[in-house]
């Protein structure tokens, strides 16, 4: 029953229409399509302004994502304005060893440029492991590429104005604020007090020669003399697991450091339920979470202004993609709403507020902005994917999946977008897995079976556990082979021989459980202390791909359409966008489509936080969302469980 | 060269010009007018609902106030909706003796109740000490009256509505806040992380029966269960000398409770100069003037609360009045650009903040409101005067004067309006005067010389000194007997018995200084033992009233007015409000006019704090004048000095 992506019905899409998004070079590249297994690692070297390399940086990615792309999700800035469509001529990298030469590559650069590597970075694939030299920048763009091909147009809401101010006089008492404001033609921003106690002393101080700090409508501060230069800010993707934040110069548009830990709430809990539980039990626990989640934030902004060389007070705001839970939570707000049915959110817009309320020491005044929730179980982390996405700006068929312990799932067919969430579980984070472990040092990350095992860990260390990609490797391997029938059991003993007679020793039970032994650390060890997958492992991934399948099935029979009808699928998240698109399909987590089609998005709410940073008019598209998305609430759906025993068999 | 008032040239101006503006009785009144000297006192005892006397208030005015305004003044609430002009005929009150009886008492009482003393409160002038019963308030008002005869709808900026929301169900899964804000049909307020931190808990807890509370634009609580009946706010008068607190119940309009005290900020020095010279010499010394103001107001609000009964988290919004450098210095900016040339303001117009950002525990998130200003030192407590007398509202020509170490005056044609400042310094509050003191307990208040000297004392106890009104009554008192020459000099003592026989043995000498002995503690007492008039106050006060008379006589030709064309004088301020009429007239502090036209205005500045309380409309008002009115600098008049000298003197 193994199926191949290649022999798939419905392939009457064509690359073009995957290239006309920017996720795949240009025709002229001429690179191999990939078969989406695997990952493969960039060595980025950033060179200073003298050509000398100045840092280093590995980053690891699924096949098929472009260099661009790799080092723009990685927080490593290259010049670029047109939005990764092979247009700008500027993402120029040098690449170690031959890559294919798009015909953009041949009008941007001589024969011997092209002989030493040089590509444009937007048009080059990564389909095996790659060095790349990136320049440094040599451009103040106008616009920054951020999100999954998304062209940014800069406007962020943090804005800086150096004005030298004629200094009063009898004949001239305007007082202070207006005649700050006066010299300021574009922007009329209120004061606050913070702003006012300020002012007649940095005034006078600097001459009248100041900078004044405007985010959106409110002037938050004047700076002695000419200071636009430093103009930054951070976006946090606050995940329940992982929390990511990157420090953004708004002015450039470039990404400036990145960092990421494991939210420090988890001792209350690996998923939000937990988490809301917590507070339930205890009232002191609400408290205690949302220090958590500071403490969380303010670690990470410490790093990556230190990382940056940027003093944390040029940091002028900060933006915010989190789900409800995790939202509420940073804010102080009880969650128990959130956690039973019917499931309330206290407002689908969080407020603005300062960011130094979520505990963070930055500007003094600077802004913290929250994307708005769809509802309890879709909430500011999908907005910003959809953001980075462009869910709403793109006409074809597109299906967004977010893998998670709450897996959220898009649907837009260029004219409606309906959202929903399907419970998942934990089985993607590597919770309720007998060897189940999250994506850190010793887990295994990627699995092909031929005579033998093949393995992929992270830090090439000891294997120690399976993560979630590993773990839809591992099922989907095994179906393939067939040591694992359509109901996802494991055949009898007896048969193994004959199905995979390589792999079929490493077949055998843990006490009563079925089990297949991925890595034994020597020759003799027992089961027990092997990393293995066991019948009850499969049966959670089951579950969990066949909420997630009923989700979307049941979002695209509402608009009327069948699985071939996708024309693109974007796996988001941090499980999701490790996800080998080929066993993806092959489990059936996603529709049975050709793996082109199926595209890892990288962490889109982290993106969609950066793009919110960089321009007030993306900010408000993120609010638009809410209206022209429709929530559907799946859990009163009486079909939902016939659908859902439907989803859990593998079929080919 | 005495000059009685009654004698002046330019008495064509009619009583019922005064009647319009509510501040005397209509015809029928039949009150005798008032010399405009002394002082009456006004006991009010305030009854209960089942009509028992259940509090005792006694008051002292200039004679000529209305009863009505007596009491408003002074925070004792009596019913109106007209606003004093003795149409609504709500303002029954019962007085004690005989009192005249207008066309409006007949219509509205019978004769027995005419007979018991019954009549409308803004029809009785107190031209003598009166006993005034007040009935509890019997109507939940739609107006009140406050400042001189402003009659104000009531609009508050603080707003409730108690809602009985839907609860949240699968079919209706509307966030908390849109539910909320879905039920209140009138308004659309933003809400705050605080509200948003209370929203889930207070929901469930009261059931989704809620009360919100709105300032201006925004939800700043939710309190369970209906809480529309305790709905307050605090209008204060920030005085560099004497801070007063106005404990409102903005729902009615009624004043609930007031409190005054010396400014903590005392012991920084007297006057606004002072205290901005000591942030100059030592930089703690803006934080701890910002914390002797808070002090100050913190004390105050607990008082108001505590005599009202008023649990102080129902406060949601407080008023400051204050010239510019107290509203500075209680927020915390820098006033040294206001104590030195060219005088500049921070900002016209002050932020709001919270009640909380000045010290205040009131509820967590109440506002704090503060006048615009139309210069350095033209400040919130006039433009708040302004308002409160409707400077801008008037067709006639009005003189308004707030007299302190600062003097700051305004004139209206009722078409333009000008407004300027004059340093007084501190003679009006007792400074550089011999035996100067404030208006509190042992002062002289009111002096009027006959055969003898006749002193009223605050306190009824031994005379200790001399406020501002006594000093003025003292010259004014010197000149009309003849002891004081029109160039302010005491005549020769050879000429004293001639021109006052029983006095002249009250002249005498302290040092090289003649003085004039106005109470001899006892028969034996050498001059420095006494409390005396010194020729060097003399020169002190006439230095003030020809910096106040220059003042408005410049703003006066600047609009092309003669004297006699000013139909009203206000006096206004702590200050000013107690300066006899009668006595300003005589010595030049204002135009030589009919002491009926020279009316005390009480504190303005705090009763344009009310009305700001009371309505947003008024409060937009206040921002108006600045556009309405012009500010004339007149530190860079070269006609000043000259001006100046011409208004030493005292003529006739």
């Amino acid at each position: 029953m193994t199926t191949d992506p290649a022999d798939l019905p419905g392939d009457d899409f064509s690359l073009d229409d995957v290239r006309r998004e920017g996720l795949l070079p240009a025709r002229g590249a001429e690179s191999a399509p990939h078969d989406g297994t695997g990952r493969v690692e960039l060595a980025f070297t950033i060179e200073d302004a003298d050509g000398a390399p100045a840092a280093q940086r590995s980053v690891r990615v699924p096949p098929g994502v472009t260099v661009f792309d790799s080092a723009s999700w990685n927080g490593i800035a290259i010049d670029s304005t047109c939005g990764g469509h092979g247009t700008c001529h500027k993402c120029k990298v040098r690449i170690d060893g031959p890559t294919p030469t798009s015909k953009h590559d041949v009008r941007t650069f001589t024969r011997q440029q092209l002989d030493d590597g040089w590509r444009l970075a937007c048009l080059v694939q990564a389909t095996r492991d790659l060095a790349v030299d990136v320049p440094p920048l040599t451009t103040r763009p106008k616009a920054a590429t951020v999100g999954v091909g998304r062209q940014v147009i800069l406007r962020p809401a943090v804005q800086k104005r150096y004005v030298e101010l004629d200094e009063p006089s009898l004949a001239d008492q305007r007082p202070d604020l207006p005649r700050l404001l006066g010299a300021i033609d574009d922007l009329a921003p209120t004061a606050d007090l913070h702003v006012l106690r300020r002012l007649p002393t940095v005034l006078r101080a600097a001459d009248f020669k100041v900078t004044a700090v405007i985010v959106d409508e409110d002037l938050i501060d004047v700076e002695p003399g000419d200071t636009t230069g430093q103009r930054y800010a951070i976006a946090f993707d606050l995940g329940t697991t992982t929390v990511v934040a990157t420090l953004m110069d708004v002015g450039t548009g470039t990404p400036v450091a990145v960092a990421s830990m494991l939210n420090k709430q988890q001792p209350f809990g690996g998923d939000v339920i937990t988490r809301i539980s917590a507070t339930m039990m205890d009232p002191e626990a609400l408290p205690r979470l949302q220090q958590a989640a500071a403490d969380t934030l303010a670690q990470l902004a410490t790093q990556v202004c230190r990382e940056g060389g940027v003093d944390p007070e040029h940091v002028y705001e900060v933006a915010v993609a989190g789900n409800a839970t995790m939202t509420a939570l940073v804010l102080g707000i009880d969650p128990e709403p959130l956690g039973v049915a019917p499931f309330i959110m206290s407002s689908a817009q969080p407020p603005t507020v300062l960011a130094s309320d979520l505990g963070l020491t930055l500007h003094p005044r600077a802004r913290a902005m929250f994307f708005p929730a769809l509802g309890a179980y879709v909430g500011g982390d999908i907005v910003a994917g959809m953001l980075a996405t462009g869910m709403d700006r793109d006409k074809r068929t597109r299906l967004f999946i977010d893998v998670g312990t709450n897996c959220e799932i898009v649907v837009s067919n260029g004219d409606r977008i309906l959202a929903t969430a399907a419970p998942a579980g934990p089985a993607f984070e590597g919770g309720a897995i007998r060897c189940g472990m999250r994506a850190a040092d010793g887990a295994i990350e990627v699995i092909r079976l031929t005579d033998t095992v093949d393995l992929t860990v992270i830090g090439e260390v000891e294997p120690k556990g399976l993560c979630g990609s590993g773990l839809v490797d591992a099922v989907a391997e095994l179906v393939r082979v067939g040591l694992l029938d359509s109901s996802g059991r494991f055949i009898p003993d007896e048969q193994a021989p004959d199905v995979a007679p390589k792999l079929a020793d490493r077949l055998t039970m843990i006490g009563q459980e079925r089990v297949f032994v991925l890595h034994r650390p020597h020759p003799d060890a027992e089961p027990e202390d092997c990393v293995v997958l066991s019948q009850r492992d499969v049966r959670e991934l089951q579950f969990a791909k066949a909420a997630i399948s009923t989700g979307w099935t049941l979002l695209l029979e509402e608009l009327g359409l069948e699985h071939r009808d996708v024309q693109q699928v974007l796996m988001a998240g941090s499980f999701g966008s490790y996800i080998s698109p080929a066993s993806a399909v092959r489990i059936g987590l996603v529709p049975k489509l050709p793996v082109l089609r199926i595209v890892s998005a990288g962490n889109v709410a982290g993106e969609g936080a950066k793009m919110a940073l960089l321009s007030i008019r993306e900010r408000a598209g993120a609010d638009a969302l809410l209206r022209e998305v429709t929530y559907v609430e799946l859990s009163d759906r009486t079909d939902f469980n016939d659908r859902f025993v439907d989803q859990l068999g593998f079929h080919g």
